[in-house]
């Protein structure tokens, strides 16, 4: 039964694009090397057709399906299970650009597409796609959008189901569903499109998706603030809104001892301004008009920012050189982590205007309960979204505190986070991680509905199952 | 059994709130007055539990419910159909705005809290809500979420799905899902907020929103610009795109019979340009420094467009009341197409790009089919959503064109659509209106999954049954 479907999809794929022996580390292993599955096979097909039969054949043999694109997720969503017996489809051979549409400002790419690849093929023709994250080397823009990834961009441009505006998909069944039209406007019927974004792979497999693209800024200025709080860093986020508008692409949070590990680990890079201040804030205004001009409006900023007492030190990068350099600290942080230890990470989303408030007594109760604990919190404040990680006191042994304390942690972390009305997966998905949390943090009301529709749309549950819920 | 159920309502929601006798008109026949229902009772809940006490009562008996804002819908899906067998659950009681929440740029309203009170109380708290249409001061905010309403701001802002970060929703079994935590990053499971958005009421009812809020401009000006076609159009909308950036609020292209109605009709509006250019442009460039700095960057967009070509003449408003003045002419195509007589309304999108096409194709055959036939044609060109009306011959009897040439005209202009891989419905919804013509257009791929989907969410039919598709 099992060898038949493997030749049979050999047969579809060709035999060198069905792996079954060798090392397939690259496919089995997740991206945080925490867990490994073991695949039945890998199949990676080379175009649309090629998956819906992949699919068929995988449906009618009662196979299930982990679809996988870059293999970066960070909640184990696109690695096969244990069992030996799950297909994991590769769509790292589809990765063709299949059109940009200068006057429509859209792109259709295929879904194994590069988000890097993505993003120098707008470029070069003039337009700017505003997706950007630290993976974005290796992820493909199909798993960007199963996970509905975020960013250092959201602020202006939405997560990434803000920035597409159609897909092709393979459903359970092996059908396509083609919806790239790439229509701004289209209201006949069901958001089919915004449904597939976020499912993590459990409803279809996205195999190409029309893009929306917006011109160049002519001019991009990074800033770097030391701010007295995170309350103040609030202050200084509306500010920035009223001041910038739309101009204020980026806005990120950084803790004093996420700093200090940066700092410490890489001294090469000379942090501005940390040892002053609890915290520091990263913006970034991109200007349709020029550099004068994007320098002219973060000064007019930061004078009443100065002067209302929400900034107590800043400096605006001069170049490009000096702005990657302040981009890079922030991108060194979760490595001077791992420098530093192990640790346990959150990516949580609590309201803007709660996110003060939050810190204050999740912190407080996390030093109550482990003294000496160290938070390495930072993030993107402008959506309400923090990596608020965990790390382990001083002296102590990381492995035996990841051991011994992260169901702890979590549970501390995730219940305050529900107590503030957050979301306990902002940015990452659910995957196999948080599979357990979120049904105990999730109204019933709100998982039955998604069982239903899993139910609905994949009856015989072959699509990533026992990912985001179990049925 | 029916008297019981209207008991039971009447003790849920008060005998006043039970509306069964006198005249109905204003809950039973449609916005555009083409189509009149019959409700066994139109009831009128106070808050969220009473519709899910109302839903629940009405699921234990069978009984359909038709879920009403302003009623200001124009397809025909507001209303109750002949039966008289049909609750109409109003929710224009439901008026409160509970809450704005400045920090996190966020409001929270109920749902039937009309737009125009939602705009101002966004306003007096110093934020923009900028969805914009022309029936604002009577359609709800619940109504334009259940149909993801457009309108004017679209090229800048999104549609109304866009703009709302959250629900609060009684589903067909009575139930309260509660996601109103203005998150602007949310990835635990599936996209449950944008799948009742755009259903036409036909999952469950929206009771209540959080909606995204912007600083609100420093400026808004707007100018007005003859194009030597349509083609020119679509390329100053690349140029305002590039010179304006995220100011760019607003771009409406309007056709000269369009404009020479309004002359005809209302001469007192002095209709700038029209006799000069086959389209007009109306744009609206919003700026969060000052209005010198708007002017400026209007000038140096006209001043480009000029050298290309691609603008023949062109006006800035001086002050705010041109302003409303140039937006008056646009929202009296509408008014002036009805004292002409009767015509045959679209409410199609295509890409951006391949509207020029479009429109010569569609044109051409139009004219042949019916000589002497008139084009309406204006729109959000900015969202390639065009209004692409038929209006008879000069000479003719608009009433005998309407009867005899409507199901023509509309086959040849959705043919086209079609063709151009566009939407039969951009803005206004389904409805049941064009239920007939969505089984033709939509794929049966995209109808099979939109079946499957109200099956598991309402699989009794009892949400706004007959709208959208059959089941």
């Amino acid at each position: 039964m099992t060898q038949g479907l493997i030749d049979q999809l050999k047969s579809t794929v060709g035999p060198t694009n069905v792996l079954v022996d060798g090392d397939l580390s690259a496919y089995e292993l997740d991206w945080r090397k925490r867990s490994r599955g073991k695949a039945l096979a890998v199949v990676r097909p080379g175009n649309t057709e090629e998956v819906a039969a992949v699919v068929k054949a995988c449906a009618d043999s009662g196979v299930s399906i982990v679809t996988q694109g870059g293999n970066t997720g960070l909640v184990g969503g696109s690695i096969p299970d244990e069992s030996g017996q799950q297909v994991v489809l590769s769509l790292q051979r589809m990765t063709t650009v299949r059109s940009i549409d200068a006057a429509n400002l859209t792109m259709t790419v295929d879904a194994g597409c590069i988000l890097q690849t993505l993003q120098d093929s707008a470029e070069k023709a003039g337009f700017l796609f505003p997706l950007s994250l630290a993976a974005e080397g290796s992820c493909s823009i199909g798993g960007n959008l199963a996970t509905n990834a975020g960013g250092t961009q959201v602020v202006r441009y939405g997560n990434a189901r803000d920035l597409c505006l159609g897909l092709e998909v393979v459903t359970a069944q092996g059908d396509v569903w083609q919806g790239l039209s790439g229509l701004r406007k289209d209201n006949t019927g069901y958001d089919l499109r915004d449904l597939f974004v976020g499912s993590e792979g459990t409803l279809g497999v996205i195999t190409a998706a029309t893009l929306k693209l917006y011109p160049l800024p002519a001019a991009k200025l990074t800033a770097w603030a030391a701010v007295p709080s995170m309350q103040h860093a609030v202050t200084l986020l509306g500010l920035a809104h009223k001041h910038l508008g739309a101009g204020l692409t980026g806005f990120e949070v950084i803790g004093q001892f996420a700093l200090s590990l940066v700092a410490k680990h890489y001294p090469q890079q000379r942090v501005p301004l940390w040892q002053d201040a609890p915290y520091c804030v990263l913006l970034e205004n991109s200007d349709h008009e020029s550099e004068a001009h994007a320098r002219e409006q973060f000064e007019r900023l930061l004078e009443t920012a100065f002067e209302d007492g929400c900034v107590s030190d800043a400096v605006v990068a001069e170049n490009l050189t000096q702005a990657n350099q302040l981009w890079h600290i922030r991108e060194s942080i979760p490595l001077a982590q791992a420098e530093e230890g192990l640790n346990i990470k959150h990516d949580i989303s609590i309201a803007v205007s709660r996110i003060p408030e939050f810190v204050a007594t999740t912190d407080a109760l996390l030093e109550a309960a482990i003294p000496g604990v160290r938070l390495v919190n930072f993030g993107h404040l402008g959506d309400g979204n923090l990596h608020y990680n965990v790390q382990a006191p001083a002296e102590g042994d990381s492995k035996a505190f990841l051991r011994d304390r992260e169901a702890e942690v979590n549970t501390i972390v995730y219940d305050s986070v529900a107590r503030f009305d957050g979301s306990i997966s902002a940015e990452h998905g659910v995957g196999s991680l948080k599979l357990d949390k979120l049904e105990h943090h999730k109204s019933p009301v709100a998982m039955g509905m998604m069982r239903a529709i899993k139910q609905a749309l994949d009856p015989h549950n072959t699509m990533n199952p026992g990912r985001v819920f179990r049925v």
